[in-house]
This record gives structure tokens, C-alpha cells and sequence, in this order.
């Protein structure tokens, strides 16, 4: 448990002391291969509710400039919008909060390379800053989603928790003792890349084995189309109207919801995976909480239940019994939460 | 890097103006299944070189009070002959640091369970503490180790390790800036039982496929075995005088250093399913070093080689560049030496 005060409620405990009252609000972006999150949140975090927000498609394949530029677009209708709804000035905001794939290098606020967008060593947050004239952060988008989670969502309660995001590629984030884990250079909390099959499937980042190689969403949709070449019966095919190649992990939930039987076997093996990383994490780091994002947990009991119990089987007692396994509860607007809270981390030393 | 100057010169950096300078020795207890080994090291740590050093075997099965009383009288022992040697008295002795097998409450002091040693609950650090009339502090055993590298040994210029020993367990430490890293109830760290093949091998702790079920000395030998009985050609067997049941790992490493060209296939294939968990840590912690320690580090680079090449094909670039991979420098002593650190780090706030 957190040893001060619930950070959610007023913004004058401890931890808060730290930040200036003469600032209302702080923007944070959330920039993706597909869309682009903008939002804003009063400095104090308030309740969550982001104000202002914007969701739009990052185009990357328009080249960096665009990118930019939309990024430096959209945060200023935010601003535009808070002000009009809320009164004040421009002198009221007292920065962004940028979260960006990575990997990244924090202190340049530079994006080393992202293969989602093609970029190699830019100086996204200088960019950004300059573009709209206040002062800016970059962290990366999985620990600012964990983040996110952390100071406003499911781990409001917790000091020390881990995010998984399960997406495309499975994002992991680390918060110990309410700060983001960034490793020695950047690059700690790779969850998805630890290996859990050390002979295993092949991963995207060249791997065999990874989690991400079985609990992502391609992933899940392979394991499921792989079993019903092999005979399975199931309602799936019926699904994309027997066009496999049409067959996503948002079929397979379908499939669970829809109580066709192989569908559930795909989510309770899915769930197992899932369980042999959650286990080597809490075997690790021992941490209060493992927050499970992503859109593969709209299925709910039928992804947590059999989750638990492969964790209670895999990790030990003593660690498996201090942690808890949730599902996110910011979805969509977590990485721009915790863009922010990194912005007032790194520029006040509190969040 | 460390940045703080050199903590093993003086004594005199930022870091140690914490200690107090009437006191000039502090006593280390390392208390394992087998052998409890005790000594004595200047408060500044010195060179690293333990005074008063005794190591006898723990005689367990003569009942915990026969283990404490031997304890309080190798303390005794050690500090008689440290007086002995460099003149002074009791008062110059700050307290004593113990590592034991976990899992323990550190804040009670208590052994919570010793499969090893038999214990439940067991307030041994209070126990000792009084048979010595010494203040006391305790900690996990392989906890002790990994500091002990990180204060005087392997990890003397690093802030940020993870120290891995390979023994009849596989134990697991981690420094995060220059702490010791607990997890929420004290049983982080357990980097033996990451799974790496989630549907593999029966590990001693319950589960399936944990990394100690494949590079702990007992699995070595017994994947050694498993294939001698399948028919591989190897001088392993009469080393033993064909008796399979007395081949060790340590039979494995005499067989690689005679060049036998299957026991350096199974010493491989340890080192790729070690390098598959390493690499996992590499990729969740982004440490600067990783430590190896343990009596399979006697095969040198028959092992170290492949485990590197591993970890290259595994890890990510940013967070595997940024790690070494070397081997412990204070055998038999980095226990103790790690208990003697985590008691200054606990009284004085420094190390």
C-alpha cells in the first residue's frame, strides 16, 4: 500500500507540495503507429477526466514533419478548448507530456528508432516543444500508460506495480515505488520479450520464444486459425465468413462470448501464456500489482480467471499472495495520463 | 556507472560519511543449508579481505538452538581473533549482518520457512543479536551474495546489477541503485524460477520449466545423464566409474576441461537455456551487469562464451549493449561480505 495520501483526491498531500498552484493544467500526448491521442488534465490529476481530448490517425507514412506538425495542431485546439470551456490563459498550462514508441533516449528527448514510424534518431520532443512554446517530456508509450494506470487508475492504491499491455506487440511498464524503471539506458520493462518457450515460436524482434510470440493479439488469432487447420470445430470460421486470413484475436473474443467451446480453449491457453510471464514477473519484482491492458481484456473472467490460476500454481506464495492481477481501467486515455505525469514528475519531483 | 566515487578506496566518499567512525569492524554471518560461514571486515569494507574467517558445516538436523549457539560462538571466535590480531575491544564491533535461506520478514527478523534448515518463524536475527549483545540485521541469503559483489566485488563501479548463483538452487539477487530490491513482502529477486519453457521440466519449487530446473547443478547432471542413457558417446561415464548416480556437474565441467566433446555440448546447451533467462532479465531490468556465481563459473569461457552469444541473439540491442555478463569475484565470502553491507545500509543509511 502506498504510504502517503491517496494522490487522486486534492492535490495538497505530501507528495503534491512540490508542484506550483499557479499552473491549472498540463497537456499529455499519446503518439502511436496508428492514432494520435491529445488531452488535458488539471495539474492536480483531478478525477481522470482528460478535457479537450482529440484521437486521430498518425498517418506516419505522410513522413515525420506531418506528424509533427498534427501533434503541434491538436495540442493546441486542446488548449483551445480548455480555455474556452474553463476561462484562464495559455500562461495557465504548464506543459506536455509527450509518450512515443521507443526505444528513446530520455534526457535528448530524442526517438532512436521506431520501426512503426520509421524514425531514427529525432528530436520529437524539442520538435514539439518549440512547435507550441512550452516546455515538454518524452517517455516511452508503454511506461507512460503503466504510469498512466498507476496515478489515476487501477494502481492509484499501490507504490509498486507492473503494466502488460496486450496489443500488436505486448508493451510492459515497471513502477517501483511510484517512479517509472527505466533500466541503466532506458530499456527496462520489455516484458513482452521475456522468453517463456526458450525453443519456442518466432517473435518480430527475432527472437523464439518471447510472450509476445503467443499472447498478442496476431499472436492469438495465429494460435486459434493454426487449430482450426488442424480440424478443430468451432464457430470461428463462421465468423469471417470462412475467410481465416479475416480472423483477429476480436474474433476469438466474439467466439468466447458466443460460448463456442474451441474459442474458449484458444482464450484459457491464451490465459496460461500469459500466466507463465505474469508468474516469472511476480517471482521477480515481487511487485503489489499486475495491471493487464489492452483489448483482450474485454474478455474479462473468461482471460482473468484461468490467468489467476496458472499464476497461483507458477509463482510462490509469499509473492503471488501480496499481488494483485487486474484489468487497466483508463483504457484509451492511459498513456496520456501518465505523458502527464512524467511531464510533472520530471519538471516538479512529484507527481 | 556508479556515480558517486569508488566505494571501496576509503571510506571517505559521499555515500559513507553516514558511518560512524568509532566503530571499526562489523561481523558477517552467511548461513546456509550446508556450511555457515563467518568473518569480519572493517567498517569502510577495506579490501575485501574477511578477518576471523570461519566456515564449519551447519549440522542442521541437531535442531535450530544447536545452529544459533554455533552461530553466537564462530561470532565470538571471529571477534576474539580480530582483537587478537589488531588490538581494541567488543565496542569497536558495530553489529553483526546475517544472510539465511528465505523466505524471511525482514522487519521482524524471522525466518518465515527453511525447507533446508527445518525453520518456521524462527526469530533467528533476535536470537543471535542477543546471544552476542550485539545489534543485528537480516537478510536473504542470495540478497547478501549479490550485494556483497556489488560493494567490494564484480559490481564495485556498477549502481545497477542482478547477481544469478547456479548451486543446487539457482539464487537471484538484484541492486537497483545501489539497494537492494525486496519487491512489496520480500521475495523479489527469485530469478531461479523465471519460467523459460512454460511446458517444460519439473522444478524442485512445483512448477514447470523455472530456469533452475535446467542450469542448476542437480539438472545439469541430470541432463548429462538423461543423455548418456540415450546413447551419447562421452568420457563422462568413466569418470564416475560407469556409476551414473555419482555424476555431478562438477563431472561435467571435468569432463570439459579433459575435452570431451559431449560434456561441452551439455555445458552449451546450459549455457543457451541460462542465456534465455538472462537475457529475459536483461530485457525486463535493463541492468548494467549481470554476476554469475557458483561452482559451474569454474568452466570459464566454455561457458561464458555461449551464454554472451545467447543473450546477443536474445536481448535487445540498447539494453544488452548496455550489460555485462561477467563472473563473481569473491567466492565463499560474498555472503557474508553482502550481510556485513546490508547491516550498515540498515543502521546507517550507507554503505
Amino acid at each position: 500500500m502506498r504510504s502517503n495520501a491517496p494522490i487522486i483526491s486534492s492535490g495538497t498531500n505530501d507528495l503534491d507540495r512540490a508542484v506550483p498552484l499557479d499552473k491549472r493544467w498540463v497537456v499529455g500526448v499519446d503518439l502511436g503507429g496508428t492514432n494520435i491521442v491529445v488531452g488535458v488534465l488539471p495539474i492536480d490529476g483531478g478525477r481522470g477526466d482528460v478535457l479537450g481530448c482529440r484521437n486521430v490517425p498518425t498517418e506516419a507514412q505522410r513522413g515525420a514533419k506531418f506528424v509533427v506538425d498534427r501533434i503541434v495542431g491538436l495540442i493546441e485546439e486542446s488548449i483551445a478548448e480548455v480555455i474556452a470551456a474553463h476561462g484562464g490563459t495559455r500562461d495557465d498550462f504548464a506543459g506536455v507530456g509527450i509518450g512515443s514508441p521507443g526505444p528513446l533516449n530520455r534526457a535528448t528527448g530524442t526517438v532512436i528508432n521506431t520501426p512503426n514510424l520509421g524514425w531514427r534518431n529525432f528530436p520529437l520532443r524539442d520538435l514539439i516543444s518549440n512547435g507550441v512554446s512550452l516546455p515538454a517530456t518524452l517517455d516511452n508509450d508503454a511506461n507512460c500508460a503503466t504510469y498512466g494506470e498507476w496515478w489515476l487508475g487501477a494502481g492509484r492504491n499501490v507504490d509498486t506495480l507492473v503494466g502488460v499491455t496486450l496489443g500488436t506487440g505486448i508493451g510492459g511498464g515497471i513502477v517501483l515505488n511510484g517512479r517509472i524503471f527505466h533500466g541503466v539506458s532506458d530499456a527496462a520493462g520489455e516484458i513482452g520479450h521475456m522468453t517463456i518457450e526458450a525453443n519456442g515460436r518466432r517473435c518480430n524482434c527475432g527472437n523464439y520464444g518471447c510472450l509476445e510470440a503467443y499472447a498478442s493479439g496476431p499472436a492469438i488469432a495465429l494460435r486459434a486459425i493454426e487449430g482450426i487447420e488442424a480440424g478443430a470445430e468451432s464457430l470461428l470460421p463462421a465468423l469471417v465468413d470462412g475467410k481465416l486470413e479475416n480472423l483477429t484475436a476480436a474474433t476469438v473474443y466474439e467466439g468466447v462470448v458466443l460460448g463456442d467451446p474451441y474459442a474458449n480453449d484458444v482464450m484459457r491457453e491464451t490465459a496460461k501464456l500469459l500466466g507463465a510471464g505474469v508468474a516469472s514477473i511476480i517471482n521477480v519484482l515481487n511487485p503489489a500489482m499486475v495491471v493487464i491492458a489492452g483489448g483482450v481484456t474485454r474478455a474479462g473472467e473468461h482471460l482473468f480467471e484461468p490467468l489467476r490460476a496458472e499464476v497461483r500454481k507458477r509463482a510462490f506464495k509469499s509473492a503471488q499472495e501480496a499481488c494483485q492481477i487486474v484489468s487497466a481501467q483508463l483504457p484509451g486515455t492511459a498513456g496520456l495520463i501518465g505523458a502527464i505525469a512524467v511531464f510533472k514528475k520530471e519538471t516538479y519531483g512529484a507527481v
